[in-house]
Parts: C-alpha cells; structure tokens; sequence
C-alpha cells in the first residue's frame, strides 16, 4: 500500500520479523494465534507513523523497531478483545481469534500480548514512552466501556461521540508519533506537532471506520453492514442525522424491542437522507487537513509525503 | 487475618489506599467495578509476600508499596477476566465484575487494569523487576490457555497439571518474592531462597484452590461444587482418580455427552473414594514444607513467621 517508499517495505519486514520472533511461547495455540494475527496484516499505519516520525530525527533502529512493533502488539490485543465484543466472526479478511479459538482463548491471548509488549519494551525504550503507551491502552478501555455504557443512548452528542474516538483510537496514533518523535530527540516543538498531527488523523480514521457501518461492502468489513446500529453503538452519522428531521423516523424504528434486518436498513437509508454520512466525510476530511496542517513544520522530504499519504488514506478506508 | 503481625495492618491499608487513589479514570463503570474489587478485600498474600521479604532488607515504603500494590492489580485483571470464561457469578463473596457489568466491561476493566499496572509502576521499579511482573502475567495466560485446551482430556499427566498450575499461580507468588527482595537489595542466595519459598507456596496454593471443587463449602467457594469437572477442567484429585481402580468408573461417566447433577456429584464420590484428595493434600502439605525449609536462611523475625503462616494458610483455603 505504501511500498512506494523506499524505506517502508523494508522497516515494515523488520516488524513483522520482530513480531513473529518475539512472540515467545510454550502455548502451541497463543502461537498459532499470534502467527495468524501478524501474517493477517492490516496496513500498520501506527507502527508505519513511529517509524517515519523517527527517521526525521536521530534513528536508531534497534530502539525503534521494538517501540513501533509494541505498539503494533498493543494494538492487535485490543483487536482481539474488540471482537469478542462485538461476536466478530472476521477480521482483517481472516477468521478472528475468538471465532477461530473461542472465547477463552481471545481474553487470554490479548492479555498474552499485552504483557509481552511490555516485556519487550521495559529495556528497550524510556520510562516515558512506557508511560505514555500504558496510558494510551488505558484510553482505548476507557472509550470502549463508555460506548458500551451509552449503547441504546439517543441523547448523545457530537461531542460526546468525539472525545469517544479520541480515547479509542486518536490517542494511541498521538503516543505512535509521541513516541517516534521523543526516541528521535526531535525538538518540542516538533514533537507537539507530530502528536498533533497523530491526534487528528486518529480522529478522521475512526470516523471513516464509523461510516463504513453505513457504507461500507460487507465481504470487505467483515460484518453486515448496520450491526453498529443493531447493537446500539450510534456514531456520528446516525448522531447527525438525530439532529435533522429524519429525528422521529429514526427513532420510532430504534424505540422497538427488537430490530429487524429490515428496521436497520430502513435506519441507513435515513441517516444517508438525513445528509448524515456527507456530514462525517466532511468532519474526517477536516480533520485529515487539520493534521497535515501540522506538517508544515517539516521541510518536504519522503516522510513527510508517506505521512501525507497515510493522513488521506483514513478517508479511502474500506476494510 | 494475618494482623496480629504489628506492620501488616498498616501495610494493607497503605495498599488499599495506593490501590483507591491510583486507579484514575474518566469512566464511573470502571471506577465503580474497581472500587468494588478492591473493597471485596481478599487476603492479599502476594502484596503481603512482598512486603514481608522487602522488610527483610533496606525496605522503601515509596517503592514497595506500589510494586506490592501492583502485582494485586495485575492478579485482579486475571481475576477479572477468569470469571468471564467461567462465567462465574462471585467473586469474594461479591457479585463478579462480568455478572454485574457483562462481559464487555470485564474484558476492558481487565485491561485497564493491566495497563494501569503497567503505568504505575514504570517509573518506580527496575526495568528488570517490570519484566519480571510482564512475564508473570505472561505464564498465567499460557497457563490458562494450555488448561483450556486440555479440558475434556482424560490423559492429562501429574506432571504436566503441575506444569500448569506452575504457570497459572505459582510463578506469580515466586515473582512477588523475588522483587520484593531485589528491591529490598537483598543477596543472590537470599533472593533465589524467596524466590523459590514463593514457588512452593504458589503450588500449594493451587492444589489446594483446586480441591476445593470437590470439597469446599459452595457458598463460600461462590460456585457449586464439581464445576471444574462440568467444564472439562481435570485437575489434581481427578488426575489421581483417573490413575487407580476408579478410572473405569470416573470415565464412563466422563464419556456421556453431557453430564447431569448427579454425574458430577458421582465422579466427587469416586474421586473421595480413590484418595485423590488426599493425595492433593499430601502434595500440597510437601510444597508448603519445602517452601518454609527455605526459609532456614533468614533469622528468626516476625517477617519470618508471617510467611510460614502464609505457606502453612494456602493448606486452609476456603474461599
């Protein structure tokens, strides 16, 4: 996706070796599990963002693979558990843990690498990077119980939905770039604006991830489309079109005990009425200019063009 | 319970409010679900273990405390998210996190637990002693994972239960020993001696939380007896069973497809008749013994008599 530069297919083996290599275990099944979850790939965009920051400043390759790779591990342990929430039966186009190896298996498999992303750290990197990374794991649980506490709320706010997403997801893209940048020795003003630029591309991937609930081509997400809805997450396209006068439509539907297939695709078609899904496009696409905005502060360079690419790339999400 | 030694009440409440006062979080349901852990009490042997050793040597409150405080925290996230796969309904005496919140917020509260371990302690402890801790939590998920896949495995050896349970408990209780002591600046010889007295004491423990699906007090156990058996979970007493005249016995109803009320009540019996649960306690009055035998090193001291009262208490459980 962004082999185009030079360094990206060769830093991004490096992790995926570092990944493969470093998840040691006697659990033939924790192996299994993990192997499938590397070899599955996804796009690494945080690993790719520590990395690229890093290579601005003093890299250090040994200090940065592991840091960028930990929070690749981190990452996927939230993953893990996601979808035993949500009963996931696919992920990254591959059967997900929990579906694969029960439920068991996927609370003690994220847990697994939670600790071992710790342990892999611990030596390798400051004391302030571990810091800031425990406190971004601590941020993602901290969203996701909240939208869990608010399922079946039609009262929230846009606002309320936005400090959500910061904490699930913006906040650990902020600490990949933090923690490229502190590694690095870039200077604090520099580092302000890479966590900045990190915050605000967060912020556009998960509303394009929110928007693919409504749009998004089944075989590809992974699950049918409304199952937010089903189970009473409302994101930003439905809280928008909550606002508009496709309000009681929605809601008589939402209000019934039990939804139908047809009762969610009747809500989708409304939110796309209501203007809802153009509204959060038009959010993430701000955000995305909000964050290059931040670049600014770095002369053009191959970094500066791959941050680019990854800041546009959350609005073409389709997986 | 151990408060007649003079330094443990005032350790445990310095413990309890480490544990209060540390875990901020914007989210009241896992503020509220902590709170409720922590309240619930349990007998905090490991932060107890680490005190206990630290107070052997060049003991500093201001890192013990939250080393001792957050090894608690992480054993209350593998509490946590044991009694998801459970699907237990108490736990000390109080209704479980997955019973009263669902398991959605048990997976995260879990997490959080961790990473706010993890947090705590970064920049308290040596980098070895935080490797130490990750690789404690580490042993347990491989613990719980290989458990999990065995279950329903008749051929399951001594040997390799002991192996387990290793993982699942015993290797923790070593760890609190050990980084209580490093800590503390403890020698070489000291260290590996406590190190090893926790291991002993962790495998008692096991065995003996283990006998009690045959024999504990179900209200005070908080499930009904005989559920280890009913989810395919074969530990020391059946293992034992399964080596003696009653194997034929115990199998043919372990065979059915599922097995009723009276089954497993049948297979308690059997197991009772075989002596398994005498071996189970034999093994475990031999770990505790071995466990006090190390510490012939130390002097006599009241640190010392609380820990054989601890080794001496897993004998007791019944909780």
């Amino acid at each position: 996706m962004f082999d185009k530069y030079a360094f990206v297919k060769d830093d991004m083996k490096k992790i995926d070796d570092f990944l493969l290599s470093n998840i040691k275990t006697s659990s033939p099944t924790i192996k299994k599990a993990v192997e499938d979850l590397v070899l599955s790939g996804g796009k690494r965009v945080r690993p790719l963002l520590v990395i690229a920051i890093a290579r601005l400043g003093e890299y250090n390759e040994d200090k940065i693979i592991p840091i960028a790779a930990s929070i690749e591990i981190m990452h996927m342990a939230t993953l893990v558990h996601d979808d035993i929430i949500d009963d996931s039966k696919m992920r990254r186009g591959r059967e997900s843990v929990q579906s694969k190896y029960g439920k068991e298996t996927a609370v003690f498999t994220g847990d697994f690498l939670f600790s071992q992303a710790f342990n892999v750290i611990a030596d390798i990197i400051s004391k302030e990077n571990l810091k800031l990374i425990a406190r971004g794991v601590k941020a993602i649980c901290e969203g996701e119980i909240e939208q869990f506490d608010n399922r079946y709320n039609l009262d929230i706010s846009v606002l309320r939905y936005l400090k959500r997403i910061y904490r699930k997801t913006a906040l650990l893209f902020a600490i990949s770039c933090e923690s490229g940048a502190t590694q690095a020795g870039l200077s604090k003003e520099l580092t302000r604006a890479m966590r900045r630029f990190g915050l605000n591309v967060g912020m556009a991937f998960q509303i394009a991830d929110d928007i693919l609930d409504y749009e998004g081509v089944e075989k590809i997400v992974g699950k049918p489309l409304g199952s937010d809805v089903l189970n009473g997450i409302y994101t930003l396209p439905l809280i928008y079109a909550l606002s508009t006068s496709h309000k009681k439509a929605i809601e008589d539907i939402l209000l019934k005990n039990k939804l139908s297939k047809k009762d969610v695709n009747r809500i989708v078609k409304e939110v796309k009425l209501s203007g809802g899904i153009d509204f959060a496009k038009d959010l993430a696409l701000k955000y995305v200019k909000k964050a290059i905005k931040f670049l600014d502060i770095i002369p053009d360079c191959e970094q500066k063009d791959l941050m680019i690419d990854i800041a546009n790339d959350a609005l073409k999400r389709n997986y």
